[in-house]
């Protein structure tokens, strides 16, 4: 396919995702980023009705709240959220996929339900929730970003699935009564904690759009910080939930693998078995985590997922984490993994979970566990595996070129081309013993704690920065560890954002690490982050999914106090 | 390594074997195979006493119920199942590692703890346990049946690990007050369905010694069918618990991956993640596999091997299945796999279990899955990924030769070599595809048990032949299909062994459907089986092992009535 041809499809792409914008909701004259660096709040606030901006600014659970009572009609609310997420859109360069026609039809659909069944269809009655593109929803396609997969199912066509299969994960939240109507932007490749394909171009934080808004589920952080969704679903193999919830100010969990229903959904390298991406939310409060795991785990998605563990939602483990039953509870803290020093904001966030824990009788120890270097290692080892064959031959469906990032991550994979049986065998056992030792050192912490048991959660630096620079996010080492470790993480913004003004924000006289720590250091400067968010990393053992949503909550509310 | 070195090497372990026997348990001359084909009940009593006999022949659950109170001394057990053991590998070749004076010192300890405690040291005190010798246990090496591993740590000399290493489900058991006292035979590779390899020769079925006693944990088999042990753990890849347990008349449990801890095993292969080896129990009783599952999950062994996954036992799950609270249950038949048919005996084991159930007021629906060769195929796949490197690389090591059962094995990777990346992950995404499908067939029928739960469990043959003739045993396909879906199975004796008067016992006229059909199916006779198990297999869902120890229960005690 000739240049001419992708680049051509690519702007066809792209024309009709904002074609798919009513005109009553287009901006007419949009500002140019320099001039508009912080679109949230007030800016936004111009464009939408008080009863929109109510709406929006209401979080998942208080939403769920309102339409599972009939207080609140679920077409208002889906209206108001389209609304919004065509202004994100126009903004941020955050959709791949606009259905506000569907989403409303559906809605109406609900209302028509409750007003005959004074009742609610499931536990999301009405709640609009943002699908990351790699999911399939009926009606329109999933491109990933790839131009050529448009028109395509997964890049194949005459699959009689295009625009008519459904993931499960898709099909549990119908049954749910959630309110679908977009699907958010991803890099092509999924590869990396940026957002940016041949398709949308970049996507903006909002908050400061000289800023990324993270990746890989990139439109789903942009969408949310400028509260264009209460709740979205997004992937993570590397960081790509966490990575947007922290640079947008939201709360985010990577459960472990086989917790929530991957079954059906488009992938980047789809079968490589060693380190697998997950599936999980982001939202706008904790709560609205909650709300969706405990929602989704209501349906059993072992029937329909066989990588799914058959575990329901255990309230009791969760209720005791939230009211913080087991006080005092033993935190750990690693300021940093000493490859990558966190910048000033980010060393502030964290102390200012671990002064506000320890306020509230909580004991807080250093973390001191195996090699961080030895496991991103090995991490980088299973995504180079099969040497960049998976993306390459979805780059050469088109033809299009690809983005520095992806030049940078394949320059990773060296020139050994596709590993063996036997290496890609090393590999797993060599991961694997990794596991046993990080495990052994986290039991072993519970003869220090002092309660019995080891250490309840990990406070720590989700990335070094707050946000990134275009083509600036170089270091992934706080949030891999997590995957490879397979362990549950969640995000939360923990401070307020970074200030100009603010003299601890800057940094001064820093002594890097290294060639990467350098770089990573010279590319922070508060004036250019100004109004970045500050987040904060919790990491619990494997599968406590119940156990790390209630801590959420409990630290949440004594951080806003 | 010349051949002299590796043939003398293997015959100075086969002699340190037999001389880790007593002079006094030593089996003068033992018959010929030919002149003593059965070698249980009235054979081997011959050489114990009364009180060796009445507590060999009790069942774990019931030697547990004795040990626990003081009505027996933990030393009287272990001394009574080393003997019969040190017999069982005199008349079989059954054992690769005979450490009786660490397990009568253990069993003195145990006594002398609840002689002052007056309770016993945990749910499995003083009850002696047999390991495959995948496992590694202190003060003893670990071959695995390769002449190049004697002397090392799994093939590697100046490790530190020698003789001190041991395995995570080794400690735990330990912990539970278990007596360790023997590890078992394996073939070499651990890849088939029979045991045999340079060091000990080939294992031999006690019911019939011309016949095998399975593989790959077919120590464990011949042990146990023996009753020189009264519950062994082995592993199962591909049928390797469950093959032996039919083939021996015992019960055996294939869990789901993840639920007992592999962590520390040696093993074959290791690192291949497609199809996972999982660990389990065989016992001389349903109750005894159900204290060996129960016993483990209450150490939170998810606590030690970062592969587990954090599900404890629930009783109320196993009590509802073992008391059949949920009558009627619908159960499913695959009288045959349509590939190779199951052999008279077989199917008249089938028959009686549908006829118990039936009689009990269950209902019994024909069960017509997706194709179960596609599936072996893909399983075939996974198993030759590395084309051979890895057992090889073991072979390799002594120069020793391998059996022809392992040339049969590494035929059918044919001549591609080890597989690539790509390859591998394709592999894995097809797999994923098929347990999809055949899940929602399983789901699916729901519609038509009545229950409003999908079938319980599905009936089925374990291998088409009571155990089987030497380098016979060809078709392993109705063990495969469970591991390569990841799901429960356990295994129980369902009706009187082969007997050769018994006219239902021969095929005559049978029509075979393929070479390999006529091939398994020429290969019996009721002549030269007579005396055989007949053996069935129930198989649930994935992570189902409370509900089918309940069920296995269940079904064995209205079996029995």
């Amino acid at each position: 396919m000739a240049t001419r041809d992708w680049k051509q499809r690519a702007q066809e792409k792209r024309e009709a995702i904002l074609a798919a914008i009513p005109t009553e909701w287009r901006i007419s004259n949009p500002p140019s980023v320099e001039d508009q660096l912080d679109v949230t709040g007030p800016y936004i606030h111009q464009f939408l009705s008080p009863q929109e901006i109510e709406i929006t600014e209401t979080t998942a659970d208080g939403i769920v709240a309102n339409t599972s009572t009939g207080a609140w009609k679920a077409e208002d609310v889906a209206r108001a959220f389209c609304h919004r997420a065509a202004l994100a859109h126009q903004l941020l360069h955050c959709l791949h996929e606009i259905f506000f026609d569907a989403a409303i039809a559906d809605a109406r659909a609900l209302d028509a339900y409750f007003a005959e069944h004074k009742k609610p269809v499931g536990p999301l009655h009405g709640l609009p929730v943002s699908l990351k593109d790699q999911f399939h929803v009926k009606g329109v396609e999933t491109t990933m970003g790839y131009v050529g997969w448009i028109g395509t199912f997964e890049g194949k066509t005459g699959t009689g699935k295009e625009k008519v299969f459904e993931s499960e994960l898709v099909k549990l939240l119908r049954k749910a009564g959630a309110v679908l109507y977009v699907k958010t932007s991803v890099p092509h490749t999924l590869m990396m904690g940026e957002t940016t394909n041949n398709i949308i171009g970049y996507t903006l934080n909002p908050k400061n759009r000289r800023l990324t808004s993270g990746g890989s589920s990139g439109g789903e952080g942009a969408l949310l910080g400028i509260k264009g969704s209460p709740l979205g679903f997004g992937t993570d193999i590397g960081g790509s939930i966490r990575i947007p919830s922290a640079f947008n100010g939201l709360y985010g969990i990577r459960p472990s693998t086989g917790r929530l229903p991957y079954q059906g959904m488009a992938n980047s390298m789809d079968g490589q078995n060693s380190i697998l991406s997950v599936v999980g939310p982001l939202s706008t409060s904790a709560a609205g985590l909650r709300l969706a795991v405990e929602s989704l785990l209501s349906f059993s998605p072992w029937l329909v997922d066989p990588l799914v563990i058959e575990k329901p939602f255990s309230t009791p483990t969760y209720t005791s984490a939230r009211t913080n039953s087991h006080h005092p509870l033993t935190f750990a803290v690693m300021e940093t993994d000493g490859i990558v020093n966190p910048v000033a904001p980010i060393r502030r966030g964290v102390r200012a979970v671990v002064s506000a824990l320890e306020k509230q009788g909580h004991k807080v120890i250093p973390w001191q566990p195996p090699s961080h270097a030895e496991l991103q290692h090995l991490a980088l080892e299973v995504w180079t595996m099969d040497g960049g064959t998976d993306v390459q031959a979805a780059f050469a469906l088109s033809g299009e070129t690809t983005s520095p990032q992806v030049s940078y991550l394949l320059s990773l994979s060296g020139d050994d081309g596709e590993k063996r049986a036997s290496h890609i065998a090393g590999v797993n056992v060599a991961l694997r013993e990794y596991r046993k030792r990080y495990l052994d050192y986290w039991v072993g912490t519970r003869e220090v704690t002092g309660t019995g048991r080891p250490v309840d959660a990990v406070i720590c630096p989700l990335a070094p920065t707050p946000s990134a620079r275009r083509e600036m996010f170089k270091y992934v080492g706080y949030s891999v560890w997590v995957n490879a470790l397979d362990l549950t993480s969640v995000v939360l913004p923990v401070a307020p954002g970074v200030d100009r003004e603010r003299k601890e924000d800057a940094e001064e006289g820093y002594v890097p690490l290294s060639q990467l720590d350098k770089e990573v250091h010279d590319s922070y400067d508060p004036d250019f982050f100004h109004g970045a968010h500050c987040s904060v990393q919790l990491v619990g053992r494997r599968l406590q999914e119940e156990t790390m949503l209630g801590i959420l909550e409990y630290v949440s509310e004594i951080m806003k106090s």
